[in-house]
């Protein structure tokens, strides 16, 4: 971020007045222009015992699987959110059940919210996005050829609570140190 | 939002390939402005049977009362930044104990999380963006004096449970045409 968005004069970066952090300040029309962490919004969509997975279209990730998820959208709430991207990434219709995790990725500024959610029908087809949609036993999860660290997690708390049909809210933190280098974003 | 902040170039607004809904497009640079909804983190911050609540200094609803809160800043996670605010609007350390609302608020593109905490000891003193901070006790709580409705709801809910003392989590949305006036920001 260079220049003012409002008034395109070039911008400074320094502490304005009753803040305490740097941020980009527009020296002619005064703006400040804060930046701040994007929600991802997704589904971990059932039917019976499966969950299903989409296999990534588009980079990063290309061929990979994942939950269907992306970016939340103003004038949108997350669930409405997390439902479009289902329909957008795999052309089906869920209903959710609930908020299952919410997990921090602060090296790339998100987070990541899944919402337990149930298939409808199961007459889903690949989006633009996506180049393969299709249910997976929790046995067959392609765990060394998923996508996301976010997905990966949610998965395997998901898989291991389908045993109990208790499943909980999960808050957690992307540990950058910890992660497998072909699951980061 | 007028001019590309990569390269000052005055933006067009369209649809770009791949894409659904029009964006901020640099003509020059080929940079698509994304624009998403925030993130606004905070606590319900408590003592034994009572409930901490910050007075606002500043606008907007300058005088009125508030759970501590503000908006998640880059590189830090959902509860760093709910502890963060805490520390700068009420001077006073709490330990978290789990989310307990999240809440759409679509008309402003925010995403509001509260989570439940208790406080590790009573030294709080406001901070530059509160007038007075004190300790309520659930049947004195100034419900005509709250600031903003994600604040209301969360205390609704909060003190109804405490009677149980069974907390659970609260997903839910603003709707601004229930919202009465002096609540919405």
């Amino acid at each position: 971020m260079k220049f003012c968005s409002i008034c395109s004069t070039a911008l400074e970066f320094k502490i304005p007045p009753s803040d305490s952090r740097k941020r980009a300040v527009c020296p002619c029309c005064e703006t400040v222009h804060y930046v701040n962490p994007k929600i991802v919004v997704g589904t971990v969509p059932v039917w019976k015992e499966q969950i299903l997975l989409c296999r990534r279209a588009i980079e990063p990730q290309y061929g990979l699987w994942t939950l269907p998820a992306g970016f939340m959208e103003i004038a949108e709430t997350t669930t409405q959110g997390a439902v479009r991207e289902t329909l957008e990434e795999a052309g089906v219709q869920v209903e959710l059940k609930g908020l299952y995790s919410m997990i921090d990725v602060p090296h790339i500024q998100q987070v990541h919210l899944f919402f337990k959610a149930e298939l409808l029908d199961l007459a889903f087809n690949p989006g633009n996005e996506s180049l393969e949609v299709r249910l997976f036993s929790p046995k067959d999860i392609p765990w060394d050829k998923l996508a996301f660290v976010t997905v990966h997690k949610t998965l395997k708390w998901f898989v291991s609570e389908q045993d109990t049909g208790h499943y909980h809210l999960h808050v957690d933190v992307v540990d950058l140190a910890a992660t497998p280098t072909h699951l980061v974003l």
